[in-house]
């Protein structure tokens, strides 16, 4: 079974937006075993959208339009659908009592134009939108099942699930979807791929699914079956094998991001930890503590942009910088120790490198040495050579410093 | 005279992915007086491809197709335009020996299916691809101009801007597009949308669109006219108006970011700057370094996210942080103050607050406090209420900060 989705809008076909509705529409239809085959977003012009509504309900069994059905002129979705289909709009006085309930409770008056807003498709149903005017319509044709849903995305979606998807699967053959999420990080997405493709190409189901941002790769498996246990089985002959093959890079199998994980690992231990950056400038910082409750382990740290600051903030001595140079492991393992000791925490995480467009040491763009220092042991640290411009750089350095801290803690 | 977009790709119809390359398509064409009237997103299925291109050409006089014209199977671009348009598909000598150079060049052997992407549809013109194998195609019908690029952005982008715009451009009529750009900070969208669209709604020439995230607002005006002096006359029955309603709330006005154009004061003066961050957690600290050449203004700075550090790594005074808490102005100056006497900057920038979900000090959620100090006169700051959920809380901390600055320096 087929779905098409028609984003109706002029503003959606500006340079400035996208639209999104049809990304949730396609992750739900999904789980109920339907592929969407086409999608196309119209503006607000009414001939055009009902020539697209004609094809789409020959075409596919199921099509979902959103947008268009607000009180204006320009809201032409209703009347292009009526046309297209040959139907009626017929008036509903529910639906007007209902709105005009719904402006009183808010206190505002009801413009006339609303009134729109209260013709349903003949042979319609109504979806009620508690979130807004325009109320859905569901509506079952001979060969298809056309749904009429508003454009806000809040009040898409509230309608889909509540009012579309159980309407959707008693339509369709029962089946179970089960997924299994693993987020992986130290290493880029072409070796990923290279080193897992092997095992996850052979299987349509489950399908897996690789995105990746700034070295932090998620990688989606998703099983269909006629019913959980077989889903799950099918998950259970691939997610295994690729998680064996990474190994501790697999740093999350519940969607957490690597600041979230990292947090757990400090809280568990009752641990606290301090940052000592260069040139991440406070990207390191900034993700721990995105996380809501960091204050319990994070405590602070240093941005030391400059050698100055490095020796002055944390102690490095200014004969090693001269020595080896700020990109070095020498400076991260004082760095990190600076910060520690001066923190007070257990741990310090200390990155220092060369972002670019030009170095300033010597060494070449993309280096970055990460180091760490805890209560057991002198402090260490590791190079990396990494890819990207400037933002990309620092994105992947703090990146690299969370999982390096991750997999030595 | 209108334009169509056709997405080719069966990854464009899953739930993680979307076609960017359309919005890049539609602002170029839109800069040539062309409107886009429809946009879609079709898989890999030459009967359906074919018989969307067989419409679009009825319709519309400009259709661009992108993606689908990899060298395997699976790409059916090149298939479903000779399907709809009823023309051969013609091997090219010249695009085979342009192939096989490219890949002696980069030393790898070339798969036998690469020769499929040496054919192009009767009457097409090759357009070069620098960037990849797939070159595009342009080609010309009774009804329409039809083109044929590859699916990876660089590559679209560079045949597109290199190949297709001065060939569009010649058949267009003259028009010269002219654009202002205004970057505002310190206010949310609504309010500044209610200031200023008295002034703009009335006009549909120049063209105004308001663009916002976390409290940076981009207004774009955009004017046509059958020369630039035609286009500028327009602009300044606008622009100047909304500048002088919005006053200093106006950072930039060629498109630099807000830590751009704090860079370019202090490089101006000859200063340095600092930070002390609290509830930012380093996020200030990441905006001033994300500029190229930020290490000649900026030295770094502290991450003071428990009191114990305001105290220890700033000064700030025990006793007044107990009687005043970290969420208060006396804190925030005390930050500044110790920020810039510990690292000898010309300047230094505070910022603490409750970025939720839980407030420590008692002070409402979405409480952030700036502080500032510098080389005259006593350090100042300023109690800001913010909206948002924590990201958006401390998003909005580090731009009012990065603004207040700004404005008082």
């Amino acid at each position: 079974m087929y779905a098409e989705i028609i984003a109706v809008g002029s503003e959606l076909l500006t340079p400035d937006r996208v639209d999104t509705n049809s990304l949730y529409l396609t992750e739900q239809l999904n789980t109920l075993g339907v592929e969407v085959r086409r999608k196309s977003v119209v503006g607000d012009d009414r001939a055009l959208l009902a020539e697209e509504v004609r094809r789409a309900v020959q075409r596919s069994e199921i099509v979902i339009l959103s947008g268009g059905l607000g009180p204006t002129e320009d809201d032409v979705t209703r009347d292009a659908v009526a046309d297209a289909l040959g139907r009626q709009l017929i008036f509903s006085a529910e639906l007007l009592e209902a709105l005009t309930a719904r402006f009183a409770r808010l206190n505002r008056k009801m413009a006339d134009n609303n009134k729109r807003q209260t013709f349903l498709l003949e042979g319609a149903e109504a979806l009620p939108n508690a979130r807004g005017t325009a109320p859905g319509q569901w509506l079952e044709t001979d060969s298809a099942v056309v749904m009429l849903l508003p454009g806000p995305p809040h009040e898409l979606k509230a309608i889909f699930a509540d009012d579309c998807l159980p309407r959707l699967a008693k339509r369709l053959p029962p089946q179970a979807i089960r997924t299994r999420f693993l987020r992986v990080a130290g290493m880029g997405e072409s070796d990923l791929d290279q080193m897992i493709s092997p095992i996850y190409k052979p299987y349509a189901n489950p399908m897996t699914t690789i995105l990746a941002g700034a070295g932090d790769i998620q990688i989606h498996l998703r099983a269909r079956g006629s019913n959980a246990a077989e889903a799950e089985a099918l998950l259970d002959e691939v997610a295994p094998r690729i998680e064996e093959l990474l190994g501790e890079r697999v740093y999350s199998r519940d969607g957490a991001s690597l600041e979230t994980v990292v947090g757990r690992m400090l809280r568990a231990r009752g641990a606290t930890v301090s940052v000592a950056e260069s040139c991440t400038g406070g990207l390191l910082g900034e993700r721990i503590t995105n996380v809501a409750g960091s204050s319990d382990y994070f405590v602070g740290g240093f941005l030391a942009y400059t050698d100055r600051l490095k020796v002055n903030l944390l102690g490095v001595e200014a004969g090693m910088l001269a020595l080896h140079t700020s990109v070095s492991e020498e400076t991260a393992k004082a760095m990190a120790a600076g910060a520690r000791a001066r923190t007070g925490s257990t741990y310090a995480i200390a990155v220092t490198g060369e972002a670019g467009p030009e170095s300033a040491t010597g060494a070449p763009v993309g280096t970055v040495i990460v180091g760490m220092a805890g209560p057991d042991g002198d402090p260490h640290a590791e190079r990396y050579t990494l890819f990207g411009d400037r933002n990309g750089i620092r994105a992947r350095a703090a990146q690299w410093a969370l999982d390096y801290f991750r997999r030595r803690m």
